[in-house]
């Protein structure tokens, strides 16, 4: 058993600070962005101490992985994809890609999340930031150090496109396309998206 | 003055009539799908002649195009690819894609419909169908014979994928990336999905 868990989990009023924190921390993301938001706003509006707010929620992404009921937490999922060998970067980001959105478990909650983005202004601009905070900071960690910003917004253009197509669309033969088909045929893409020219046509 | 709206525009009772057909076809396209729609189904419905819905909607493209108030007839948008020079097909995509959405005439009535497919499974299916028998079609006969509908649909994901971060969620640098930028940068994408090897990893 998680020994935080064990110290933490068993503590008269635990639930209802987590709850409160939870509410405060929901709020605020909405009104402030993810990146207007600090945990010593939040730990402010619900009434604790910013240290409290660290020891049950570690850092501001896990916190808004909780409180959006975000299905994973961007820094672990990624773990594949930065400690791939630099040339198979592009192969490992589909294979990992896939090997998450392939699970239902995962594809309910980030559908979801991904709808409400496309219909509400405000969700929008809070994934927007999210996504830039965590998934493209450590996607630019992989890129050329030039234009490491463009490189991983190319990366998510795609990321997005390829989702949207094979299961919101479900597009055909992309919808029951197999990993290693998409290895072939879009690992080539985002590998010279981060590794490649993207400055010069041909 | 186009004489085909010379020759209809004034008829009695004509505005009724195309009422009849469109209000006809808007539920016979969400019902049974685009591809299951028929000009005769739509006449039956609208209890006109046949002849008449083409006469005044051309083809069941158009006659959805107006139905859905979808802002452009893709037969005609895609035509510079179609006559685009093989070698510069990523680029043409590129540049044709934003020359229609870089519009706000367009962009506007666009993103609605991507918004009600990407949350509704009906208008899903509805443009799912819409998009596979026409854009995909066309963009199909500009491929390699090859894997042409893996092909056409690996461009379909990266044109939504563009799509949604540009102008849904926009993400920055690629949100006010230029014309230019988005040649070079993602026309190759294109140009090696339509025309390249994507069947080989690399």
């Amino acid at each position: 058993m998680n020994p935080a868990k064990a110290r933490t989990g068993r503590r008269a009023g635990d639930s209802g600070t987590r709850d409160a924190i939870l509410n405060a921390a929901r709020a605020i993301f909405a009104e402030s962005g993810y990146d207007g938001t600090t945990i010593r706003k939040i730990a402010a509006d619900a009434g604790v101490d910013p240290a409290l707010v660290h020891h049950f929620y570690g850092t501001k992404e896990r916190l808004f992985v909780d409180t959006m009921r975000f299905p994973a937490v961007p820094s672990d999922t990624l773990r594949p994809v930065l400690e791939s060998n630099r040339r198979q970067l592009g192969e490992t980001v589909v294979r990992t890609l896939l090997a998450v959105w392939d699970d239902p478990h995962f594809r309910g909650p980030a559908l979801g999340l991904l709808r409400s983005a496309v219909t509400n202004e405000q969700a929008a601009r809070m994934l927007r930031q999210f996504i830039a905070s965590t998934i493209l900071a450590l996607l630019a960690r992989t890129a050329k150090p030039e234009d490491a910003e463009l490189r991983s917004a190319l990366v998510a253009s795609q990321v997005l496109g390829l989702l949207l197509a094979r299961f919101v669309l479900e597009l055909e033969p992309l919808a029951s396309a197999s990993t290693d088909e998409l290895v072939r045929s879009v690992g080539p893409t985002f590998q010279r998206y981060l590794t490649g020219d993207i400055r010069r046509g041909h």
